[in-house]
């Protein structure tokens, strides 16, 4: 059995945050010098456990067993968001160290192959998930080279280069590597801890349909144009925000979530009724058929607008994703150790945010393990997690790591 | 009887919009070079007509006769919105001047005096109304030092000393000087195309009241944050403008209009939940009991939609105008001549418009007549009216002056 080392882990934890440290959470940027620092500090760490440790052409960094027997593959990412919390993605990674050296440390896990990971850029800076559509083939030569930071400008290729990548080969997933993977992370949302439980077994995770509204009405004066003849693209863009909320609950799936995080008001003057409207609508499910009962209800709606409102509306999907499904038999051996460690204390759940597992699952069997986010806070420095909870996290995900290997499941 | 001259009239317009021509319309932003030339251009006129032209110390140019009797001051504004229509402003100053020109040459009218007059600033470059607030005594000069040009950010006082202004002092209404103040402009709107009539006759210039509405929710992952428990500000912004457009015919008046022309959702990202809207809207009214109501009603509303969305609103009146009334007298003799020249082709209507008329107003007694827009369309490049349309207004005003200084109504 293996026996996690909380003091080595949670001291390991704080020690990473130093990287980038920004009150009580981190400002680790992707390629930047604090990320490139962490990354070169992790391939010391997996060396030291006489891992295979290489950092591949776009920063994810792997730590392979030195064996012929597949390997399963643990972590998540190593960066932060900007100026944001200290275990989002990071805690995934040290878990994984964490795991890699308790196996290495316990006589009857010693032949269970433990390889860390951590990926490069899921939080988007460049590219969302980069490192984990790179593993899985996703990511071609000509997006890499279109690529810009999102909030610097700076081309990708430039900062690969000053990161010391250029030139180094990008590393692909190979099934006969590896049993699987398995992440860990942070809930960032207040489910578990608004029903008192502390590990959550993730089933799947959701995939995003992305949408683009443009409204055309007719842009005219506010003061000399009767209501009754005005085409306000703003309030056809308002009733369609209203009509999705009034009207999606009828069709949706239990943990289904819409939002309209973008609402743009031509010209967006107080005296002139606007004349042109873009709204960003996003759906999240982990089922397809949901998904697409939803895009059929917001055709529905976007067509009722038009109607009642005379103004020209076109609806274009900018994104498809496909949900990411978590192996059967991963998630019951996550399930069996937390029901070991904190017996009722766990329960099934979807992931409504973005994973690098999701990818990584088109490759091989993947599970995934969330811990409660304190206040359901993240993408903010004030992000926590309990520190027995962390404890916990990393208890379960070892267990469930031995059973994997062991039992071949 | 004065009977204007209709080829005079059309082609001294055509002249007038050679300054700062753009495309069939013009661009004549207050105290440009093309502005200053046409205010100039304005006083050799008057002066040609032997009345006593002077520029005020905000741009105004004023055409006094040289009589002791109380004159009629007629006019609008002289400059344009940027790339705009080459009548709005422009065609009442030239009626201004044409009127003029008629009574000089017609025998039994050359002692009715007629002083044309020109505003500045009315498009709100730096103030909107400026020069007819600066003449009514309702501008500062902390307000003066203080404006700024809202497009290009020059000071006022910067632009008044390069248009060669500095030190000349302001005019200040003397309701001793003038019977009271005409002013004729092009409807801006579609109500009598939409009606097939050809004369407006205003009964008063609607006021504008104005509001800064400002929602706090909680910003919060599109992903992992439950329907249930979102405190979405965005929602709650489209909430509350498609709660005001169901439920404000039920207190309206029959000419109200009220326009949500900006609304921003902070931090405007796809997978956020907006956790800061803020809502520009106006309501316009000619009575302050019904814009009264719409206020009363406007805060009903927004206490209903932080009962339903949770989030905290908070509601700013940021501007409360008055309705400028017509004088009673003067609408009878826009409407008498303009029952003479087409009869039952006139209909009495408010002005959703903001217009000098409504500052003069305070001071003298006033008077306003529309003239058709095609196609409702101001404020760009393509306003246009008919060329019949503007010769029949131009008679209708000077046969209502003649009826207003004759019979001293």
């Amino acid at each position: 059995m293996p026996k996690i080392n909380a003091d080595r882990l949670l001291s390991t934890l704080r020690q990473f945050a130093e990287f980038g440290r920004y009150k009580t959470g981190v400002h680790r940027p992707t390629y930047g010098e604090d990320d490139m620092a962490s990354r070169h500090w992790l391939i010391q760490q997996y060396k030291m456990l006489g891992l295979d440790a290489h950092i591949d052409g776009v920063g994810n960094v792997f730590g392979y067993p030195r064996t012929s027997r597949r390997s399963l593959l643990i972590g998540s990412h190593a960066e932060s968001q900007n100026h944001a919390g200290w275990l989002d993605g990071a805690m995934g990674v040290i878990y994984g160290l964490e795991v890699a050296r308790t196996f290495a440390e316990t006589n009857d896990c010693q032949d269970l192959p433990i390889a860390p990971v951590a990926w490069a850029d899921e939080e988007s800076h460049f590219i969302a998930l980069l490192g984990s559509r790179s593993y899985v083939g996703d990511l071609d030569d000509a997006e890499l080279d279109a690529a810009i930071n999102a909030y610097t400008g700076q081309p990708l290729r430039e900062a690969l280069r000053k990161a010391g990548l250029s030139g180094t080969p990008r590393t692909f997933a190979d099934p006969t590597r590896h049993v699987g993977y398995v992440e860990a992370h942070i809930e960032q949302g207040d489910y578990l801890e608004s029903i008192g439980k502390r590990i959550g077994v993730v089933t799947s995770i959701v995939a995003i349909w992305q949408y683009r509204v443009v409204i055309s009405g007719i842009q005219n004066h506010a003061g000399t144009t009767r209501m009754a003849i005005r085409r306000d693209a703003g309030l056809a863009a308002a009733r369609l925000a209203v009509l999705i909320d009034d009207r999606f609950p009828e069709i949706c799936g239990e943990r289904s979530v819409w939002t309209t995080g973008r609402m743009t008001l031509e010209p967006g003057a107080p005296s002139i009724i606007p004349g042109r409207a873009e709204v960003l609508f996003q759906i999240r499910d982990e089922d397809e058929a949901v998904l697409q009962r939803m895009h059929d209800r917001l055709e529905q709606l976007v067509e009722e607008t038009r109607m009642a409102s005379g103004c020209e509306i076109s609806l274009e999907r900018i994104a498809k994703g496909q949900p990411g499904r978590m192996d059967a038999a991963f998630q019951s051996a996550i399930e069996r150790a937390a029901q070991q460690h904190c017996p009722g204390g766990h329960v099934k759940m979807p992931s409504g945010a973005s994973h690098d597992a999701q990818l990584v699952a088109r490759k091989m069997r993947a599970g995934m393990l969330f811990v409660p986010s304190i206040g359901g806070i993240s993408h903010h420095w004030t992000e926590n997690t309990e520190d027995d909870d962390l404890v916990l996290g990393c208890q379960v995900l070892a267990d469930a790591a031995e059973d994997i290997l062991r039992n071949d499941l």
